[in-house]
């Protein structure tokens, strides 16, 4: 893409309401943009991470046999009167008369909703384990919006739904998804560690937070040391192995792991003390177990192999790409700007044109720019006429990968300069070595 | 994909509530489900056509120049005062009080946000010409919603918005949407025609209706026979070419096309007896060019070369791919089922197998799902226990454009069979010829 012919709205002053880093660098970056309290819009740079977050989720969620398929954003009262939520969800759900004055809301969450298209059409075991899973706007009516993408109000949810025919066959789903979870941090470049949680309005029996440890994150949290190099299963795992998985999170959950609410400073005081991080986190996952919560109000029974009927064995499993967005700059960034782990980095590379006019450094960087993108590498070229310690400072700032410098200077011997932006290591080199190292 | 391991809740009776074929099939099929008047969640079927149609027109929209951003589905009211059309829009806009009592909406449209998101930011005639889309869901609080997708509430829509400095500017940026929507729809194999619109409640001067022939069409529609088989532009066109693209939307606006609201019947009867053609259509994209009708009150001004503020010239252009994929089954469609075009079927292969359990077939089909799936092809397996004939009629219903059937029979012959839905054509062939046709 070039520059001249995009839209990447950066700002020179860091915005005087962003508290935290993430929104700071994302509002200068020029990803994204407030349109109302805790309600944003993507734009062109911001959307580029997001979908790539949500692909990568999207796979790992594939991989574990979850299918996927998309409700609405707007629900009827109906549905969360059968659960008995619609009154005990307080004021964060976002409540809508439409012009018949029929109540509907703008889902927080879809238990409901995937309860009754679950118990619509599966009758029996035979069809089970099934785990449904929908990428879509979400809604909850912060009383106080904050930080950026950390505390939205309008917000994107991967949320996945499992049913099952018993508890023993819910365990396996769970730990499915523990797993795909690990995965799907590991992918994003994030270390991330599972802490039993706290059920809350969902309700349940077991529940896992998966916290990523970030010098900026939310909250404390405490946990052994050697989590941080555990090692998290391959893309060969078979989700299908019951024992195999079982032990992979018995592995991830047998030492000590809390966040601040379920903190126990007696058990954490018997970790070794060498091995005993405290940290700060932030929440990016979230997954329960809460059995027949909900199918058994909502009549979900599926016939057994005995012909009897049972209410369908339930849990949810929630990852919000847009806050990923923020918690991965939380933990990747530095004084210059955001540091892109290059899964997720919304171009790999920054073609800096460094005297844009000059034929021979406009055809060295037309050369770069069309063979990189022949070689289906997404490069972000800077024509744009201005001077190259903007164009510096703008690369850095929106931390692609890698930087790609062209000017008179190094063609004059031939060569141009590659920067990493994470290491800051500088290497000059041919354009063509250059193609060949990034084309990779 | 094994049917075992998906979900696609198939129905035998056509629903009751369902007035046209487009809607009866989607519910039939197990594409979609409907959870309040006007609102539907798409099912996993459902949802990868959905997908595969917005991914065409993003892929055209991009190839036209335009950049992608997302705006939230929740606005403010203020946003709306500002063009007047908070109290001008009708009933059909979703009304919202937060928790705060904000007055706040379900976007119909986004004229006013992506009007403040560019007066934020472009300052000069330099930084355009600039089109900016999204694709996101929109809601429109119909009176009666009916006919499935095809007036829903909450919906699927790709908008574009341009900006350009003067009115010839704008102009070519109207010829290029009008000239991305051509090649759009026929890569969805959809036959379509412009024709000259009413502008309705968005206002301007010039706007184009792209009608689809379908005989279940919502409208009656009037044009010259020769449009049926015009040139679309090949995926060579070059946008930036200002004269040739304005030869095109000329040719593609010389000769008479008509809805019913715009039919002049006099100017009709100046076609050709032999050339005129009235036939049923379907609106699948609108596109407007509207001046300064927001810019104006908005405050979105750029300088001009010389140095004078100007506010700019917009358009917009709407395309919605949930209402498409109700027209590509209208467009598409027979006694049996659904005919889906290659483009945007959901699977290209359906994999009949017809003796599940014997050890030969089931070996055979599961040999011939490796190797299709290794070359790339999307198969939907049906590895279910159920007679041949529930499995002919299912695939003949979800109308994925290639059958594959396996059974004992044939293959003591060493042979499957390969069914082309469209044209019902059957052909015997070994195995490994049907990988090979089906792989290309």
């Amino acid at each position: 893409m070039r520059l001249s012919r995009y839209f990447l709205p950066t700002l020179r002053e860091p915005p005087r309401e962003a508290e935290i880093v993430s929104h700071r660098l994302m509002l200068r970056a020029g990803m994204m943009r407030q349109e109302a309290a805790g309600i944003y819009a993507f734009l062109p740079l911001g959307l580029r991470v997001l979908r790539k977050i949500e692909q990568i989720v999207r796979e790992e969620q594939n991989r574990s046999g979850a299918i996927e398929l998309l409700m609405p954003t707007i629900q009827s009262a109906e549905l969360w009167r059968e659960s008995g939520r619609y009154d005990a969800y307080g004021k964060e759900m976002l409540r809508i008369q439409d012009r018949h004055e029929r109540e509907m809301l703008y889902g927080p969450t879809n238990e409901e909703m995937i309860t009754e298209i679950f118990r619509a059409s599966v009758r029996s075991y035979k069809d089970l384990p099934l785990n449904l899973y929908h990428i879509q706007w979400k809604f909850r009516d912060e009383v106080r919006p904050r930080f950026g993408l950390m505390r939205g109000r309008e917000f994107l949810m991967k949320d996945a739904y499992s049913f099952d025919v018993d508890e023993a066959g819910a365990r396996h789903s769970y730990n499915k998804m523990f797993v795909a979870y690990l995965r799907t941090f590991k992918r994003l470049g994030l270390t991330s560690i599972p802490m039993r949680a706290d059920t809350g309005p969902i309700g349940g029996d077991l529940s896992h937070e998966f916290i990523v440890l970030a010098d900026t994150g939310e909250s404390q949290v405490f946990c052994h040391k050697d989590y941080l190099g555990m090692a998290v299963p391959d893309e060969k795992v078979n989700f299908d192995d019951i024992a195999g998985l079982q032990k992979t999170v018995d592995q991830w959950t047998s030492l000590y792991a809390a966040t601040e609410d379920m903190h126990e400073p007696d058990k954490y005081a018997a970790v070794p003390a060498d091995a005993q991080v405290s940290a700060r986190g932030i929440e990016v996952g979230h997954i329960f177990y809460f059995g027949t919560k909900y199918s058994l109000p909502m009549k979900a029974v599926v016939a057994t192999a005995d012909g009897k009927e049972v209410p369908v064995h339930m849990g949810s499993y929630g990852i919000g790409p847009s806050r990923l967005a923020a918690a991965i700059i939380e933990a990747s960034h530095d004084e210059a700007g955001i540091v892109w782990p290059e899964p997720v980095a919304p171009f790999k590379v920054a073609l800096l044109n460094l005297k844009q006019g000059d034929a021979a450094t406009d055809g060295a960087c037309d050369q770069l720019y069309a063979e990189l993108t022949a070689k289906g590498v997404d490069v972000l070229y800077n024509d744009i006429d201005e001077r190259a310690g903007a164009k510096f400072a703008n690369a850095d700032l929106i931390g692609l990968p890698w930087q790609v410098m062209v000017g008179p200077r190094g063609l004059a011997e031939g060569k141009v300069e590659i920067k990493n932006r994470k290491t800051g290591e500088k290497e000059q080199m041919s354009p063509a070595a250059a193609v060949d190292l990034l084309g990779r």
